[in-house]
């Protein structure tokens, strides 16, 4: 196992240490499981009660919190504790596979241009006039098309199947068992059956996106599906063909996305979302989880659907009571309900009248 | 790359050419990304004005919108459009993996029996006693357990799972990444812990049925679970033990169907649908998008559920809204009302009766 | 194909034949599927009349349906005939795949441990100083990496992949196409960008727990990811970075659980549940199918989400009357009735006084 000195981890993060420089740190550890030779980070003063109680040997706190714990451990004073822990976690991360060079059992397609320091595991089938850019890590069992292009950095697990013409740019992960570039659900209905309508376009990723495990990715009809630079997408999302989505999007595990729908930059959707196709979401949209969206968003802003949870039997009531809304519908009851206050308040002004009388 | 002449083209989709029938056509493209050598298709009136802006060199319209355009460019006159269109696809379809024959690499069971013109890629596994009809394709590192019958020209992407005795019709197409047959989640609680039950079933699938990349289909328990012709399903579907799909049934990504439920022919299933266990749907069901079925559904039609999309502070007042439905039904306060309209017109008609004295 | 005598059957679910202890069995089957020679069962007296109709050479029956069998076919009383259905398909299940010994294909890191009588399948990969323990049974294709521990009695299906330092218990089920140990979906917003955190946790998965297909169960940021003993997963289900899972929790398809939230055990999840991120859901709670939980649960019980489904029409209706529960809370209605109602009294009062004067 590596360990660093605390002054090489204290450039990493341009922090300041409030003691000794030399110490050696083993490992970055949580509050509750870090030891007398781990680091951990506090992030902000919520957890003040948690870093008090820890035996970490160095704690990266804000300005704030330097004099509160300077008198227990080591402390590494930083802007953002929790960019510093961000950060960090590179410097500790052990390689996910310990593998180098080109295995012998790869498959590689004579006219398939491999660059260089690329890492290929076993079994691993690339196709013909396919690219893989410098510095390329690509784990056992991958099978990569015909006339694929692959940035360099690209991080590609197990499992993955990426289709004919798919193109990657840089610094790209994709996560095991995902399918990039597979045919999108293109039928068109005739004589009560469905015909299949082969997908002509393709999957367009740009620079540093991540992609989680068992996603699935369609190619495009005619026109291509397009993931801009810098989009993170978590695992089991189903990404429609020709959907678009927009620089620095970040999309929750589960959600769906279907045909041709555009998704603008910087949004952040919700996990388990079900988005319709054919509609178009503007920046800076966000989504709570299983929102349900079927007409296009144009105003950027935080939107939710759904209606919570109930123990069971109050949740039956609710459903009563919404079923109940279809034969009568709020509107109307206030309406009503505004008619009789008229009235009432004829009927309480004429016995006032008769009263003076 | 492959061009065709525009009499070819016309041919296949029985249409009329109002132009030069040897035009030389390079690709087909939607109305936006077409060059002049291409060729793309007017859905509709809706489209005209992307249809007069397009650079298309030849565009298949349906007769009503001929004299419109055929001052611009080749028209190719068709009934459908959209279905020439479709047809269209697969003539200019790439093949989606080059490769041809048998891989040296693919581990084939001896009993094994495979059909004539199948490709097979490397690290392919086919087990003891299966047969692969003739014309198929199965792409790198399938896995396809013993005593499994596929049909003739089948279609399997890379890293499917197909487990012992699955049955598959012809004309099948399974994308990549799916288990086919494996264990159903048949579990028995017995002192509080889950005991396991083999799944004795299988998967039976019938001809000309397409299945999506990330699908599982589970195996039935004693029975089989059953996929009829013609059925086609999107990506990341859950198909639970002893399931039955109707023929030409269509259901959309991200749906799952509890066990035992059975689902009538021509359904159309929308995406992310929840439909319990043990119930039955008759045919020609529409489910739209998120629906959640808790009920057999024994009539024809459009079903849906959930409540839509607000902005998140809106979507606040409603919850508690639906919340407040539990102590107040609806229909209670409707009552409510028309007792206090009954007790109103008692005292209009007394006032009425007193001011006449 | 293996077939049992009865008298063999009798002592494995220690029940009483009522007949021919020698009856050969060929196979267990549904009612509706069995033939002369085989056995089926009846789970309760809602299924004596398919019980009736069956043509099983013996049924499995509580005592209270004996009498009204045993004149039909052999009868084998026992306590529970669905546990003893659930432990006879144990007998007669089919192996899924032959294939013995280590395949000559498969690629073994000289520093791992494979213990007694494991079984790999074809191109399997296994990393450095990774330990299965005996009598596992590992699919072709799968990859398991570096410094995995897996106990004894392991079933793990084609194309899973597990990750680096995953610890798995005995007697544990993966099915096909899972991912285990990847990458939590770890961000840090910075400037705009989502930057990556390196995620060094590991998950960690006690005895005896079943893992469906198609599943996601991510690595932890620090912490692990931890799933206890005897949880049982179907398929399709996203396990997010540090999430516990108490023992003999049960999760149906679809299912996504957040980030860090903590369940108890002895819980049942329904499928297609979205479950929050840094939640504590308590032991022995119950959750129906499309559940949202966005609350820590801390008392046991059934809950539930949803609004069911409605024919399209009546849909909108009622969609429309939520909608208007956001302008008019149910709550201010009902005050609104009850002063209505006050005044209506007070006139009612006054008129009645005014009568008798």
């Amino acid at each position: 196992m590596v360990s660093f000195n605390l002054a090489d981890i204290c450039r990493h993060v341009q922090g300041t240490v409030h003691g000794d420089t030399e110490f050696i740190v083993e490992q970055l550890k949580s509050l509750e499981q870090a030891g007398v030779q781990d680091i951990s980070f506090v992030n902000g003063e919520k957890y003040l009660d948690q870093a008090k109680a820890s035996r970490a040997g160095v704690l990266i706190v804000s300005s704030d919190l330097v004099d509160q714990l300077k008198d227990q451990c080591i402390v590494l004073e930083v802007k953002s504790p929790y960019l510093a822990f961000a950060i960090l976690t590179h410097l500790f991360a052990k390689p996910p596979y310990n593998q180098q060079g080109i295995a012998n059992t790869a498959k590689i397609h004579p006219t398939a241009t491999i660059g260089q320091n690329v890492t290929i595991g076993d079994f691993v089938v690339i196709g013909e006039d396919t690219q893989i850019g410098d510095n390329s890590i690509i784990h056992p069992s991958v099978f990569i098309a015909d006339h694929v292009k692959i940035g360099h950095s690209a991080y590609i697990e197990s499992h993955v199947t990426i289709s004919e013409g798919t193109e990657i740019g840089d610094y790209v992960r994709i996560h095991a068992n995902t399918s990039i570039g597979g045919e999108g659900f293109g039928f068109a209905p005739y004589q009560e059956q469905w015909h299949r309508i082969a997908q002509l376009g393709k999957v367009r990723i740009g620079n540093k996106v991540r992609i989680g495990s068992n996603c699935s990715i369609d190619r495009g009809a005619l026109d291509d599906t397009v993931i801009d630079d810098g989009v993170i997408i978590d695992n089991l999302v189903q990404v429609a063909h020709n959907v678009q989505i927009g620089s620095h999007t970040a999309i929750a595990a589960k959600t769906g996305i279907a045909g041709s729908t555009k998704i603008g930059a910087h949004c952040i959707i919700g996990g388990a979302c079900g988005i319709a196709g054919h509609l178009e979401i503007t920046d800076h949209v966000h989504l709570t989880g299983m929102s349900m969206v079927t007409k296009s968003i144009d105003k950027s802003g935080l939107y939710s659907s759904g209606t919570g949870l109930f123990d069971n039997l109050n949740w039956r009531k609710a459903v009563i009571g919404f079923r109940q809304l279809t034969e009568t519908p709020i509107n109307k009851l206030v309406k009503q309900l505004n008619l009789l206050q008229n009235r009432i308040e004829k009927l309480e002004l004429e016995k006032h009248t008769d009263t003076k009388d």
